[in-house]
């Protein structure tokens, strides 16, 4: 493919999530990496090296350094939480696309002003949320779609956990509040709110109410937490998410007259393979109760993918941007719509974790 | 076997659920079913002939009957719950013993009546939540209860519902105050409460909070509610149970080094071929998330048993009466305390519904 067709892709920072980052683009056909910095020209030479990148990459000691690149097309920006809406800005100003690593921002009102930088620039904006791009999500959304066998939609609930160890605790940037306060609410929460608002085709709910068991540190960053979410026409999902737990990235959709679940939502079992599953149940028969044959075991059903869900999401925003760069097309809105809305409820679930376990109404600023 | 060392069962009532029983009776090796009492002698004719029991079973036109009848030794009491307390007591002060069906109560008190009664008469109590019989239970226990792989235990969840349908809601004893006024919450919340118990061994939650959008009918029946509870030490769970989605039977379990999970607590998806499964996980590799290799498909755990759940039930049940009976030992008061517990918490949830989701402390009376 010819080098005015490929989105060039400069990253900000060296964190572990541009390793496998840097991979996805690799493997993405419509995509290149041509620049990385850091803060440091030794840290940026050192990732390069061990990454075992391309002689014609370009190694920046500075992130400014990337968004001067003037054939950079688009950034990724995996930096901590906090620092989102500094660079996110800057680089919509300098007329890079921006892929913003989840959280991605502290609350909606910074993420408003990177939304407001990346259209008044005319610049694509998306969130790293890879498993929306994954082809198994869309398979799921038809299954969800087809009332004859789902009905309607009635209950979600989502459980994503982990147990990063004592290490993690005392020194990951996700434990510190001037760097990613929103601990694991903003983590793994983020992908259960995203998960419940996909369900439901992003119509937010009406409130939501903090379980009034959340676990913070001693500098009230979020360690574990919960909330039910309640919409106007009797809908409502449940959430937990923790680092204090085992790994479950779980999602249970009920309607009517099926039942859709996954247990790897965020991180297929066996993505390597080119698959992901899920499982999905209908037409039951409650009048054999004396037969014991009630719970009818799931269908299980085997999602195919040519591209693992992270080489997905690096094609469908380099596609996006390319429209915008070479077609002169208006940037795509949706990924936009769909990160604030996944800010607003996370940040209504922060605010009932701080007024104490008070509904939190969600209004649509 | 000799009839000296078996269980005479007799049942009270033409329920659904005790053509169940009967077969349970008929299949344990320690029970014989020899007496069946409907309201009306027509009733119960017709029950005995359309199962096809034996003519040896006596048929009465009354409860009062069954329990007159001296060659009895225990019934099994499928009745409307708030029918419970008066024919539970009648049972046990004629001295049988006792197998009520689940939920056991309308509240603590009437089961406390119950309970004294079956004290004051040395009989036995069990209620008749099959799947903790079940085998599979027990391996389940001892994978919880493995703290190399388990860690401590933390959070838990299930979910149990079904969606029986428009004529269910018309006309079923459970959508009827005055016969079974717990509705989803006794008739499968009851479990969820019961297995989040069993999984913290019996430890009571120090308080219960209703979410905020629990379902009744026009008769102020529960259709459909949920709650969190919370353990002092920092343990939580939360269940939904509903009579609006289709089928699940779900707990998923999570400790600080493993989780388990199943979707088919109290029916198993293939009882009728001899085992239950349930999937569990541990050891995990949290370094490498570059390689998207976090999350491991759980292990699959089949848990081979020579008899359903409900022969199980049965058969444990009868071992007792048959040490009370024979060997003149003390009624075991493990089930009556298990009993006792998940209606002391099921009452919890009920009352912070009613209470307009206040918080509802539990109180070990």
């Amino acid at each position: 493919m010819a080098d005015e067709t490929e989105v060039r892709f400069g990253i900000l920072g060296c964190a572990q999530i541009s390793i496998k980052f840097c991979k996805a683009i690799s493997k993405a056909p419509n995509t290149k990496l041509i620049a990385i910095g850091s803060r440091s020209l030794e840290k940026a030479t050192a990732f390069a090296s061990e990454q075992g990148l391309s002689d014609a990459v370009r190694v920046y000691g500075s992130y400014e350094a990337v968004l001067e690149d003037d054939k950079v097309d688009a950034v990724y920006i995996p930096l901590p939480t906090a620092l989102h809406v500094t660079w996110a800005v800057k680089a919509a100003e300098k007329g890079k696309h921006v892929l913003l690593e989840k959280p991605v921002a502290m609350n909606v009102a910074e993420l408003d002003q990177i939304l407001e930088a990346c259209e008044v620039n005319g610049v694509q904006f998306m969130d790293g949320s890879m498993w929306l791009h994954h082809p198994r999500t869309a398979k799921m959304k038809e299954a969800l779609s087809d009332e004859q066998r789902f009905g309607q939609l009635k209950w979600i609930h989502s459980c994503m956990t982990y147990n990063p160890g004592p290490e993690f605790f005392k020194n990951s940037i996700r434990m510190k509040p001037e760097l990613d306060g929103l601990g694991a609410l903003g983590d793994i929460g983020w992908y259960s709110i995203q998960a419940i608002l996909w369900s439901v085709n992003y119509q937010l709910p009406k409130s939501v109410l903090a379980f009034p068991n959340a676990t913070l540190n001693e500098n009230n960053v979020i360690i574990s937490c919960g909330s039910s979410l309640h919409w106007e026409d009797g809908k409502s999902a449940t959430f937990h998410c923790s680092f204090l737990t085992y790994v479950t990235f779980d999602v249970t959709i009920l309607g009517t007259k099926g039942s859709l679940r996954l247990h790897d939502l965020t991180l297929p079992f066996e993505e390597s393979f080119g698959y992901g599953t899920f499982s999905e149940s209908s037409e039951v028969d409650y009048g054999k109760i004396e037969q014991g044959m009630w719970c009818p075991k799931p269908n299980e059903h085997v999602v195919e993918t040519e591209f693992s869900q992270d080489v997905w999401m690096v094609k469908e925003f380099a596609d996006l941007v390319g429209k915008v760069k070479r077609l002169e097309m208006k940037p795509e809105k949706k990924w936009s719509i769909v990160s604030r809305k996944t800010q607003l409820v996370l940040d209504a679930v922060k605010e009932s974790i701080q007024r104490g376990y008070e509904s939190v109404e969600i209004v649509m600023k």
